[in-house]
């Protein structure tokens, strides 16, 4: 293993490989068109849980049953958990760390945590730390609309730019012990806040934050868009997705179409009415989690870079009239036939 | 630079610096007994911003600079600042990166976020990942009462074993050249949920994390209380540290007078009316960088652990009537003189 600092805050790794990855979704995601990748989906909302918090820490603690299983790990064998989500206090990752029992390790990056987790816990592997660590992120469409909007009860009308905080769990088993899919480079983002104040448009928001982070992963690992087959954002929907082509375009780089977004692929836009697409960190940890390392681990791709974005926002800075500031974390995977 | 593996979450650390510390508070804990050692004391609680969450940000900014002229760093030469605070969404970390620029790695751990982020940050350049690293935590009495608890404004009586959320700001800078603190060693906690429901006793419920994690230091690590000049919990307060006292005891631990708490360090238990004694992320950031690092750095102390603990819960699961997780994070610091 070995980490190796190429630009101020990315690193390229040696030796850390993606053992498994394991998603649960809710209804609403898994009738959308990646529904088939995730390995569970939920045919409601709670699934008997007696609150939507509950529900949300339900889902995750299936992520991480059904990420044991695949990866033929056992918790014990854990050294670390990396994880964060939405709710206030990240509720969800330290209240069903009670039952696991594995030393936890913390952090909020709105709906770019899945990403900070993993690059984090591919650091210390790739340091030399660690031997299995696993990484998480997860969200609840129910919990979190009536923690930072309304309550869904309340029926209040969405603009087209809002998006849909996602019913989803993600989660992934990193070790040093090779596999199929190894973890190449990590370019962890600066805060960029361009001043909107909508966070009923946070796609806009993000995209100069995905933009800051790609670009400067580019510079230090020397390579450029059309090197992946994929580059993909995490929930800058349909709206920031556009934004960001036209910005990067601006600023001299190309995006052709390995650039796609997880919030944007995660429902129908014509079967469901989503609007701007899916959010929340769950969002792209589950789908990454899912159809992105199956076709990573089936050699549909051979080099994939996950970008997760967030909005660093709460309510109380919302309510006091303050700018919605942005962050991306980058993640960059290859594929290798195991020797 | 290395990383050791000692213990499934315990990592020996070689060539990782403590270059220097900087403390920021409030009037309040300005005037405790550990007030000449703090780099700077506001005067009011605010200091001319236009609301506590601002006056939070302000303290943390105040915090940074203090801490960058004391390093002789320059904000271009940090790689990654790692930092946690206990707003909802930890908009005080991620408001202040607006200005600073630098990658941001936001942690979460309530009030044991200094020690994730410093132990974070260790491995990252134990692991050769970094040159130089920020880790910072912060936590202001108005903005976390009136989140927490009810505004202050409302006058409500605080029950004695209440603990005091400090107005102080703490951070740290870490690097791979030599001084006269280095980082030992780093213990991450689980979490531990000995079933506690009350709010206003989180010394009580901090406890056995702070025990578990400490044991478990010592057993990765082959130390045991005596070998520490000063074992620091976070803020388990005058109720908190009894009881780890009296539980470690009862599992054939017993610790000497080396056993202290920032949080009852940090007030005048006759003069200032603190109950409990203090609490927040700031409070052991700030009494780490503070006074514990002038007595480091002094020759007062030659080996530290520095334990800050964490109680997990946020307004949403104590009002569902959830118990209160806890956790804490050890770092452990030597000196030695300059070669």
């Amino acid at each position: 293993m070995a980490v190796a600092r190429l630009g101020p805050s990315t690193y390229g790794l040696d030796g850390v490989y993606l053992r498994a990855g394991a998603a649960a979704v809710g209804p609403h995601e898994g009738r959308g068109p990646l529904g088939p990748f995730f390995d569970r989906v939920w045919s409601d909302e709670t699934n008997g849980t007696p609150s939507f918090e509950k529900a949300e820490q339900a889902l995750l603690t299936d992520a991480y049953a059904l990420l044991l299983k695949k990866a033929e790990v056992q918790w014990s064998e854990v050294d670390l958990v990396f994880g964060g989500d939405l709710l206030d206090q990240i509720v969800t990752t330290t209240f069903t760390a009670r039952d696991h029992q594995r030393p936890l390790i913390g952090v909020f990056a709105a709906c770019a945590s899945f990403t900070e987790a993993l690059g984090l816990g591919s650091l210390v592997i790739g340091g030399g730390g660690s031997h299995t660590v696993l990484a998480a992120a997860s969200s609840h469409h129910f919990s979190a609309e009536r923690q930072f909007r309304f309550p869904l009860e309340l029926g209040y009308q969405r603009p087209p730019t809002a998006a849909w905080t996602a019913t989803a769990a993600g989660a992934a088993m990193l070790g040093d012990q090779p596999s199929s899919v190894w973890i190449e480079a990590v370019t962890f983002g600066r805060v960029i806040d361009m001043g909107g104040k909508d966070p009923n448009d946070m796609g806009s928001a993000m995209a100069p934050a995905a933009f800051d982070t790609i670009q400067r992963h580019f510079a230090a690992t020397n390579t450029r868009p059309d090197d992946y087959d994929a580059i993909m954002t995490g929930d800058l929907g349909h709206f920031g997705i556009a934004v960001l082509r036209h910005y990067a375009q601006d600023q001299g780089l190309t995006f052709g179409d390995e650039l796609d977004d997880c919030g944007r692929s995660l429902y129908d836009p014509v079967r469901q009415d989503t609007h701007n697409g899916g959010s929340g960190p769950g969002c792209s940890a589950a789908v990454f989690c899912g159809p992105l390392l199956r076709a990573l681990q089936a050699g549909e791709m051979q080099r994939l870079l996950l970008v997760a974005t967030g909005a660093l926002f709460s309510p109380t800075t919302y309510q006091q009239g303050e700018t919605i500031p942005a962050i991306a974390h980058a993640v960059a995977f290859s594929r290798q036939e195991v020797t």
